[in-house]
Formats: structure tokens, sequence, C-alpha cells
């Protein structure tokens, strides 16, 4: 049985909480929140105790952690779980700071505690399946790789205000899509990006409509599309092609219903967020967490994996802003 | 070179006539219409001479003859034909009366002429290529065949009190492809149908939603649903199921674009007419007649399947009208 | 909280536990099953007592119980439940006789118990959103109703010798379904069946693919396809035409990757089983269960529909065995 | 009547020949070609003169010409033409030099004459819908446009060679499109292209993968990509995304059926090749032609667009040798 603290209650802590409650061979043991009335509502849906930060991380009781905190708390907890050999599920991005990530990943690397960095999307059947079958050569050798990822509609500017750019917070997701797919280290970026959806956030300094385009040594392209709206829902798109084919996932939609008219043939919008979209991938990443605690052999991203991703969110910031590509460290 | 006696000049000869201006190895010699202005139309459009006919069955100069002339002039023109040794392209229905059209099959067996009955589906590029995959096994033995069909609008009243009735008129192209697919004739039939589209087809002693269930003498079963009205345009599909699987044949759509908002996911409505739906199919058709008269080896429709069909839309009138299932002449 | 006694800890009691764990509001407190290790493991995952049926019936602790028993235990449980004033959710079908079923119905009726007919797939998201657009006049009134229903493979020739026949025991969903979308009653049914899939099902006096027409005393139509067998998997699809248009409701795939190839654009199969297909259907149908007991307005399948699909299902049963039409009851 | 010289017998003039033939309105007078015998046998099928370039270019009973010759003899044939007041249809690319072709724009403004760059997919009927309904602000304004368009296979090397590449030679097609569909002229690009279909393209200095990047002053975006592979079939697709939502047109394919077997659900590859895929399209640029002359108010693509998209593809020749981006001139 995994003994596990939780830091953070909120809503993907929640997520967590209870994929947990309904697996055998892990329990949540603690859980710890900023906000005390977010910490014991959980604890009384999980029959946890509440406790702080500090006495999670430094517990005897407690074989893993999973930070769901503010991400500039990530470094200081990170180093601390690694200090106390907890084993660490951390929510993307690991760290604001590609300085800090690396040095979290020398931490990692001494003490030897398993990090597991939570891109969701690698779980999610549909992608998973098409990375398999990719991974199997069912369409050969990888050329060409798009991928679209638009949010239904912006966050507020607040988040805007603190979440790091587009680059960091929304892409960086399909930057690790990307890798994953591609099983290749891109070597050159390109970004373009504008804001063509709410002023404010072009105040704010960010964009909300972008573009990158990734290529590899061996020259396989990828191009990434980002926009903060979609009218007709959440929109996330994988096209992969090769020499003999392309695989693609579309989008899921809120019910198989559709109607015919005089206007032709209407189905629903996509499913509208990203808790619901994602449902499958949160219960499926948290068993492969516990899986790979158990020792089953387990594909998951690590610690270079989220440093990795920050690195060409970095870049693809650098290239918006300069309007040059970036050549990408080895 | 085949010359060609166009007899009828409406929308269905001015189709078969843009047909064979485009086609090599045939063409059109002389045209008749009771409606003479038709006649000269398309006599100064294809280069033809108009004359009576009479005389485009008994003359020389003519090898064969299209029939798109009203149901109940096609009886004597085909024994006219028949007895002229000019091979025959006749719009379906051959007749209104399944003795008539026994009579003709006697006629066309003693005189040897070739006769094509116009069941056009067969030659539409998808069910043709729909058939042919059956043929080859890819889902092997037939098990359950659907077939729906439906108008876009109902014909004015005028055209259903002289249509013979729903199974007669629209329904008889779903019993020659039902056929077609099969590939085993049908033992047994039984029909309902009601009136729901509009009050004066049933005044008119038709009605205009129907279903017809037919079995085989080895228990394959095939259903086949028509309505005078579909919102979304021209309905036109087809369902088999085999050992092996499914193969069915979707509707085709005005354009390719979809488009997405917050309703979801827009496509075009279908195709909304015959004409356009199968110009294909007209195309293929014709195609076909003459490369039979050139001698190829082209499987075509002959009147024995117009005879068969006609036989299934009288059974199918009369199951409606009992209440009772009706056992099929062998 | 609503306490609860499951009768019957196979598959689908498993399935109705799973779901009343993560929900608030009710919960088991005894299990029974013949078979005694069966109880237990339920009774340890539940955190309920093992009891025998008798004293979970009789039960003071007991406000509802489940009952996934075999179906000729079903009427002595009704009974005693409805004795000991329990609520009633019963697996289909109610009952093999109908005669029982009407004495069922009088016993609820006087004894004044909520009783719940697990049609589950009124509760599938898609047919729901369907049945509510129906309701709505999305379409207008409806004309025809096409429902297809496949399984992957044929059960073993035990069950199926005691399954009481394709058409009450596979059937019976659609014939509710039917019942739920049309919103009216149907007068006339005629069904043809076949045995096409598996000699042995012959053997024992059932078919394996089927047919069934019914109509409505206003004209309106419905057509059901059953069959026992598709390569593709378990296949589910509704289609309703309407005064404005279709509403269609399309099989579930197994994901939503797509490959292109030389072969064309490949999807997945439809998902196997009725435990997957229907997952969100099962924890539905068990919420809306709780909230009926707990006073909410919730329209749900009662013993009625339990007594009208299996009148349906009897009648087709006839028809199918005289070949000749069956005049419902009213 | 508009009397035509069509320049250039091969299969493209083949294709305009046929469509003129259906028309009424124009007729092929005169016929040329470096090819004897291809200019003898499409005057024996259109009953045109054969006659010199130069003869045509000149004649007093020639009001346009067709130039479907090699892009090298163009530049001389449009000044010819200009010179004998010809209306001109010329395929694409005008030219390969942007200087020439603005030597031909202050030609043609001189002359006066009318000329059409034969970008046909703006007449593809489905491509001409998106944009209409674009135009029409079906879905706001435009935020993203995506451009896929893959060849099924890549053409001779000895075609490669004096192709111009790939940006010149297939991307100008979509360098066209993009212009078309988002009305707002680009003013940054830039490139990446590898060589991953056939080592000896890249010995020929081309690509055969590539993707392109523009943005407009307002910041709108588009991407494309581009291949010389594609085992499915050729691959036309247009995706625009606005601030209402999404407009796209999908691949066409090459029959409406569908198998569906263990392995799913299977259809057809796209239309394999791009005379059969834009077959309307072909026919309806020349009747737009046409009309213009006939002094309807036709929209057509003028040499101002030939040379747009020219110094489009230019651009991206450069961008992609040097890696770095271009900044348009206006």
């Amino acid at each position: 049985m995994i003994r596990i603290g939780l830091l953070g209650c909120g809503r993907i802590g929640q997520v967590h909480a209870r994929t947990l409650r309904a697996m055998d061979g892990a329990r949540i043991v603690a859980v710890a929140d900023a906000v005390a009335d977010a910490a014991h509502a959980l604890a009384s849906a999980t029959g946890a105790e509440v406790r702080s930060t500090e006495d999670i991380l430094s517990a005897k009781d407690v074989d893993a952690v999973i930070i769901g905190t503010p991400t500039d708390t990530h470094f200081d907890q990170i180093r601390l779980a690694s200090e106390g050999s907890k084993a660490i599920f951390c929510e993307k991005p690991v760290d604001m700071s590609v300085g800090n990530i690396r040095t979290l990943v020398e931490d990692i690397r001494k003490s030897g505690v398993a990090f597991f960095t939570a891109f969701n999307r690698r779980f999610d059947p549909n992608f998973a399946a098409l990375q398999a079958r990719l991974r199997d050569g069912e369409i050969g050798a990888i050329e060409l790789i798009q991928i679209t990822s638009r949010d239904p509609a912006p966050p507020p500017i607040s988040y805007i205000e603190s979440s790091g750019g587009i680059f960091r917070d929304m892409m960086i997701h399909d930057f690790d899509m990307a890798r994953f797919l591609m099983g290749e280290e891109f070597s050159h970026l390109s970004a373009v990006g504008s804001c063509l959806v709410d002023p404010e956030i072009g105040k704010a300094g960010d964009v909300d409509t972008a573009a990158v385009t990734l290529t590899t040594a061996s020259g396989r392209i990828c191009t990434i599309t980002n926009s903060r709206r979609a009218a007709y829902g959440y929109d996330q798109r994988i096209e992969v092609h090769g020499v003999k084919g392309m695989l693609r996932a579309e989008n899921i939609l809120e019910t198989s219903v559709e109607v015919a008219t005089e206007a032709g043939f209407r189905r629903a919008p996509t499913m509208h967020f990203f808790l619901e979209r994602y449902e499958a991938a949160y219960a499926a990443e948290m068993k492969a967490f516990i899986d790979m605690l158990n020792g089953k052999d387990t594909a998951v991203p690590g610690i270079e994996d989220g440093l990795r991703a920050q690195i060409l969110a970095d870049a693809a910031s650098r290239s918006r802003e300069t309007g040059m590509p970036v050549a990408l460290e080895d």
C-alpha cells in the first residue's frame, strides 16, 4: 500500500483524490493546503489527516507526494520531498525557470527518488493509442506532426498575468506531446503570435493566438497552433504523417447525436472543458504513477521531460518576441 | 457507330442526349415527342431529325431506341421496337401491369433484341462499388440489407394520382437494388404504409411513408423504408450486413465544407435532387447500354429485372392494403 | 441516506455496487447471492453484511432492494419486497410471463412501493439526449424510427436455451427504446427471424437475426433489426425521422484515432461489450433511482414499462413463429 | 461567340478543350503545339484548325488565347497576345521570374486586355463555398488559416529539376489560396523544408516536405504544409478559424462506401489525382473566364494574383535556404 501525501487541495488535487479513492494499492494519508477549508474538505472526503506541507514532506508514514500547489512553490517542495526520499508526482510546469529545473534534475538524480511530471495528455486513451501505433511502425518513419490545441475561452487576465505566457502555460502541453510523438529531440524552433482574442491579453504582454514550427536534426517537422478561443469547445487534435500514411486523433464530442435538417447535418460541440475531456487521462496517469512505484515497467514522463518542455517554451517565447528562429541547445 | 432514336424529349431524355453528345460510338439520329417544341429543341441541340414515334420504331437507320415517354405508352413502343429489331433502353417502370410485362418478356425473348431496364442506381459509382465488393466476398455471406430512400419533398398530387402508388413509383428502385445486392430472389414480403406527410396523398389512395420487409428462402432479410419527405435533402443510403462485417454507402453531401460553432459541427445537406445525385449514374448506365450493343461483356438490368421489381411492387401494394404478408411466386 | 439491499452479486450487481460506492445519499447495507463467495466478495468490497435474500426482503434497516438475480426468481422477490414496503430496482426482464407481470403490476399498485425497471439504455447520455430533443420538438412530429442493435458475438447455447428467445432477451431493450422515443403505444407488429449466425441457435428453437416492424394507431412506423453477430463490435444505433428532419445517435468507437493508408481511412471498431458501452448509462440509472427515492421529480421506467416491453416481445415471438402480423391489445 | 486559340495541347489543354465543347458561347477555332501530332489530335476532336503559335497570337479571328504551354514560353506568348489584343487565360505560374511578371503586369495594364491566372482551386465548389461563407462573415474575422496539400507521390526527378522547387511548383497554389481566403496581404513569412521522401529530390536542390508560416500586418496567421507523398491519396484540406468558429473543407473520397470489420470502419482513399479531384474546378474556371469575356461581373484571379503568389514562393524559397524569416515588400 503506497501512502500518499497530497499537497494542494484545489481542482486538480480533488481530481487525483477521487482517482485514488477508487484504486487499490494506494491511499491518501495526509493533505495540505494554504486554504484550511479546502484541506479539511478533502480530508473528510478521503479519510486523510490535515497536516502542514512541511510535516508531510518529512513524514515517516508518507511514501509519495502529489504536488498540485501553485507553480512558485514547486521548487522548494520538490527539494524537500527529494531530501525526504518521497516519490514525487508534480503538476506541470515543474518550475517557470529552466535554471531551477536543472537544479532539481540534479537533486533528483542524486537522491534517486521517482519523479513523475504530470503531462496528463500522454495518458489520454486516444493519444496514447496513437503514440503506441506510431511506435509500432504503423505509418513508418514520421515526416510531419500537426498539433492543434484551442481553449474554449481565455482565462481571467489575472491568470494570464502570472501564467508565464501562452507558450509556458498552454503550449507546454503540446511541446511535450510533440516530443512524446516524435521520438527525436527538436533542434530548431520558430514562433509567431498575435493578440486577436482579447486586447487585455496583449496589454498583459502575452499573445492569444500562436503558431510554432519545430524541426529535428534529421529534418522532421512539427507545427503547433494554439488559440485561447474556440467557439465550438475545447479543440484537441493531433495529426501525424509518416512514410506509409497518416494517424490522427479527432476531437471528442459531447454526444454521438446528430441532427439533420434543412441546414444540413449537425453534430455536438466538443467536450467543453479539460477536466471533462481528460477525465480518463487523469485517472490513467495516477494509475501509471502508482504502477511505477509498485515496480511495474511503466513509461512515464520524468523530470527531464519537464525540463525539455520548459526549454521549448522559453525558446518559443524568445522567438515570438525577437521574430527570429532559435537553435535549441542539445 | 450506334444510331439512336430518342422517344421522349423531357427531363430524362435530355439527360441521355447530353450523355450521348460526349460519347464516341453512338449518335442520336432522330427524336420524337408529343410536344413538338420539346422535340425540336432537342433535335437542334443534338443535330438529330424530328420524326414521328412510329417512323423511328420502323426506321432502317435506327439501331436502338431510348424510351423516355410516359409509362402507359411503353407497351406499344416496346412491341413495335421489338418487331423492328431495335435494341431497347427503357425507363422504369417497364409497364404498370405485371401481365403486360410478362407479354413483353415473351416478345423480347422471341425477337432476341437487347433490352435494358433503366434502373440507374445500379450504375451509381458508390452503389456499384458496394455491390462489387459484396460479390467479391468482402463481408462474406449476406445476412441483412437495409435500404433507406427518402425524397426531399412530395411530387404534385396530380403526379401521385397516376403514379401507381409509392411502391410502384418510388420503392421500385429499392426493390431492384435489393435484388441486385442480395443475389437471391425474395420469397416473402410484408409492407406497412401511412400518410404522414400530406393528407392529400392519402385522399389519392396512396401512402407517403412506408416500410417493407423481404425475406429469401434461405432466411436472408431486407428492410426498405421510404418517405416522400426529408428536410435535409435526398436521402439515399444502403447498409449490408454479412458474416464478416458491414458495407454501407452513405449520402453524398452538397459540399465537403463543415462549420463548427457554439451549436456544434455542421455539414451540408445531401444533394437535393435525383438528377444531380445520380448524374454519374445516368452517364454510366448509358455507357453500359452502348457497351452492351458493341458486344462488350457488360452486366445490365434486363426486362426480367423490370418484371421482378414490378412483382415486388405489386405484392407490397397488396400487403399494405390487406395488412397481410405475401408469398411471392417463384 | 437510502439503505440498500443488493440481491445478486454477479456482473451487474457489481456494476451497481461500484456506482453506489461513489455516490452520496445511498449505501449498500446487505448483499445476498446463491453463491456464498460472490456475496462475501461484494460484501467485503462495499462494507455491507451478507444476509439471506429473505432476511433482506423483510429487514427493517433496508429501504430499497436491487434485484439482479436470475429472472425466474424475480417474481417471488418482487412480491416479498412489495409486502416488505421496499422500493424496488429490478433488472429486465421483470418476468418471462406477461401474466406474472400483470399480477406484479397489481401488487405494486396496491402496496404503493416505488418500482424501477432497469432499462438502462434510456439513461445512456446519447440516447437520453436524443429523446429529450425529440420531446423538445427539434424535428417535429415523429414519422419513422429505426433501431439497430447487434451483439458482437452470440452468447453460449446454454444461455440461449433459457433466454426466452431473441425477442424477449435482446430485442426487449429495443422495444422499450421504441416506446420511450415514440411516445405513443404501438398497435400492430410483425416480425421475421432467421438462423444465419449459428445453426445451434436454430436447434435451440431460437433465431439470431431478426427484423420487426411496429405501427401506432396514428400510422407512425418503427423498424427494429437485431443480430447476434457484428464483426465490428457492439452496434447500437438509433435514427428518428420527423417532419422537420432526422435525429440519430451513432455508435461509440473504441478510440478517436483514425489511420489513413493506401487502403483508405480506418477508424476503430465500436466499443465491444455492453458493460463498457453502457458504463455511463448504468451509473445514470442508479442515480435516477436514488433521486426518485429522494423525492426528486425524475422520469423512470416503471413496472408498466416492463410489462409493455414483455407484451411486445411475446407478440414478436408469436409473429415470427406464425408468419402473421399481431394486433396488440390496448 | 468567343473565338479561342488554344496554345498547348497537352493534358491541361485537353481538359480545357473538353470543357469548351460542352459550353455555349465559346468555341476553339485554332490550336497549336510543338508536337504536331498532339495539335492534330486535338484539332480533330474539336473541329479547330492547327496553326502556328505566332499565327494564333496575331489572328483576326481569335478573341482569346488559352496558354497551356511550358512556363518558359509564357512570357513571350503573353506579350504577343497582349499586343494582339487577345484576352488571356494563362496556366500557373505566369513566369518563374518575379521581374518578368512585373513587366507583364505593366504590359497588360497598358494594353487593357483581360487576364486570367489559372488558379483553378479557387473554383473548386467546396473551396469556393468556404470562401463565400468566410466573406459572408459566418465565422467572423479570421484568426488562423491552415492549409494542407500533399501529392500522392512525387513527380519524376526530371520534372523536379525544372520545377523551380516545391514552393514555386506546388505550394504556389496554397499561397494563392491563402491570399484568396485571408483577404489581407501577408507581411512576413518563414519556411522550413526537408528531404524525407526521396533523396534524389534533395540532390536536385529541392525539398519534398515543407511548412510555411505567414502573418499579416494585423496579426492574422496562416500555416501551410506540403508533402510530395501521401499514401492515402491526394490530400487537399483547408481549415479556417475565426472569432465565431471554424470553417473547414475536408478531402473528397473515391466513393462513399464504408466497410466495418474486426479492424474497424474503413472509408475509401481520397481521389488520387488532381485532374480527377479538380475536374469540377477546371470546368468552373473556364466558365468564369468566358463569363468575364461576356461582360459578366465575375471575380477572377488576375495577373497581379499571379505576381503575388510568385513573390510568396520566392520568399519561401529564400527563407528555407537561409533559415531566416522574410519581410514581404508591400
